[in-house]
């Protein structure tokens, strides 16, 4: 029987990853930043993106990936683009700052584009996106990562699962569009494997070059290179694995190569992660009124949710919804977390020596 | 048994063409530009857009969609981006006019972003984003079309098959992705319907909101609006269905959305098609030396295409690799039309009262 997760009060998981972060060595403001990142991914529903990836983030520090006391800076800019330098610093740090960037640049010259070399994980793409969709901008993230996903007919995963999140202004709720563009994202491999459930044909490709079925030897034949989930449309031509590779080699381009950075398939080379990023800000003043252009996106995603519906479904999601009902939800109820990951949590307060500062039910 | 295509001469085909389009009432330039674009579709292998359209053009012409004498025309504009009428004139005519401003912003400024109203079918979305990558920059087309796509969980078609196209400079050929965000292409139907194969399972959805497996059903849903393709992932969210389906909108923003126009669901309202596009050009200068950016592109794209091979794969093809090999192979020996669509020209250019010019192997 799976466990029950327990529901964990937003300020006070909020607060303690404050602490455990600030303990890990970073300044006040970074460890909040840090936080806000992870804590929103726990209200949208994306556990995996959470406050339990405090223990990866240990990890990599440990290993030297992540240089808590840097700061990412400005290599190269123009009044529409900047080229960042993570130099080594938390991930949702340096994402936030370049995002920050590209927003500025988007209000005075209407675009902002900025890619970043020298960085690490930065949590979920769509955390960025969104920055700028609060000031009234489309915005736009991407990030490559460690080398997970194969080329169409390839067997060796040579780019990240390069997410891709655009977010645009609309009501009642932001358009807001954060995926893989691999076939499914890394978690689901792993939540298939706790399971013990077989993986459908076409999520990956193993050491023989084959269909990929067991899940745990997908997972070690990703950390060995030997194998990799497929893109976005799965390993044939017959539902498009080549558009979803495409995507895959855009991340890179816009992320790896622009910032004069590198791509997937050297991450984690020489002690260094190098993951890179890309952020866009886009002002819709650029191509009219604002307003007009919101109520116009509006009135179509509207039509879009209320068309007819397929066979026994009887909801149409838009991108952003599914994330607003658990944010509220969650807000109210709290995070629901796992008991194990509960005392893990409370495990890594003994070792650092602080509060843990978690009510749980009774 | 299935006819084989006769090769015909790039030169007379295109001269035929030509001839065609200015009897059917374009100006010189036009009836050139239009030609351009189709013999593209024809020389990269794209079948379904190239000169056997020219019947097609010739409908939308009588149904009043696509007006003859008229231009496009800027009605909005910025150092940065522009929103381009197409004034209801041919949709090639509007997507060179369009990119060529793109291109001139790019060249001025680092970017230039049009989103384009009012247009009509403009043939295959990379002809437009080759102009910017010939000229050494980012290129990206995309538009919207009639509605044939379906929402994940829907089944009335709301969006078109909205292909996006990502041309970059590289060695030895340049990254030219240019797909549709729907699982396949309606032409791949078309082909199915044909050959009578049934369809597989995720490729459409019928007028019960269930699985299509009929081609010719499935076409026919397509035209009553009753039913349609699936996006990129297919019908279900376990192969990502929700991926292509956020990219789908996502076209529809920049193009019917951004330019005030329509979106693909309003499409053929009111005897105008309203087909809307958007196209961008991206200066890579605005990251640092373009010469380096291309080198390190061209490189991991080396690395990729001689990667590991999945079980009884041969090759790895970038995007754009196959298309540049038709291209060499059709210049050299000529476009592989069917018989029966070269009686179709021959009949063509007795209505049209123009010489047919294209001589035939005995």
């Amino acid at each position: 029987m799976e466990a029950k997760p327990i529901r964990v009060n937003v300020e006070e998981l909020t607060s303690f990853c404050q602490r455990a972060f600030k303990k890990y060595g970073f300044n006040e403001k970074d460890a909040n930043t840090v936080t806000d990142v992870l804590l929103a991914a726990d209200l949208y529903g994306i556990d995996t993106h959470g406050s339990q990836r405090l223990e990866m983030y240990r990890q990599q520090i440990k290993k030297g990936f992540i240089h808590v006391e840097n700061q990412p800076s400005v290599a190269f800019e123009t009044p529409v683009s900047a080229v960042v330098d993570g130099n080594r610093s938390m991930g949702h740090v340096v994402g936030k700052y370049a995002m920050e960037i590209a927003i500025e640049k988007a209000k005075k010259s209407g675009i902002g584009m900025v890619s970043v070399r020298n960085s690490n994980h930065y949590g979920i793409a769509s955390f960025y996106s969104k920055m700028a969709c609060e000031e009234g901008l489309i915005g736009v993230s991407m990030t490559n990562s460690f080398p997970a996903v194969v080329p169409t007919f390839g067997r060796r995963p040579m780019m990240g699962t390069n997410p891709i999140a655009v977010s645009i202004p609309a009501e009642p709720v932001d358009f807001n569009f954060d995926v893989a563009t691999s076939v499914v994202a890394f978690g689901k491999v792993e939540v298939r494997n706790k399971k013990g459930i077989e993986l459908p044909v076409g999520w990956g490709v193993n050491q023989d070059g084959k269909d990929a079925l067991d899940a745990q030897n997908l997972i070690d034949c990703i950390f060995d290179r030997t194998g990799g989930l497929n893109t976005l449309g799965g390993a044939t031509q017959l539902f498009g694995s080549h558009k979803g590779f495409g995507f895959s080699l855009i991340v890179e381009y816009l992320t790896g190569v622009l910032s004069s950075g590198i791509t997937s398939n050297h991450s984690e080379e020489g002690g260094v992660s190098g993951i890179c990023h890309y952020f866009m800000a886009i002002d819709p003043k650029l191509f009219g009124d604002p307003e007009s252009i919101k109520t116009h996106w509006s009135k179509y995603l509207e039509e879009v949710r209320t068309s007819e519906k397929a066979y026994q479904q009887d909801r149409i999601y838009i991108h952003g919804e599914k994330e607003e009902e658990q944010h509220q939800d969650r807000i109210k109820n709290g995070v629901p977390i796992l008991p194990k990951t509960i005392d893990e949590m409370k495990n890594l307060a003994k070792q650092l020596d602080i509060d843990f500062g978690i009510n749980l039910p009774k």
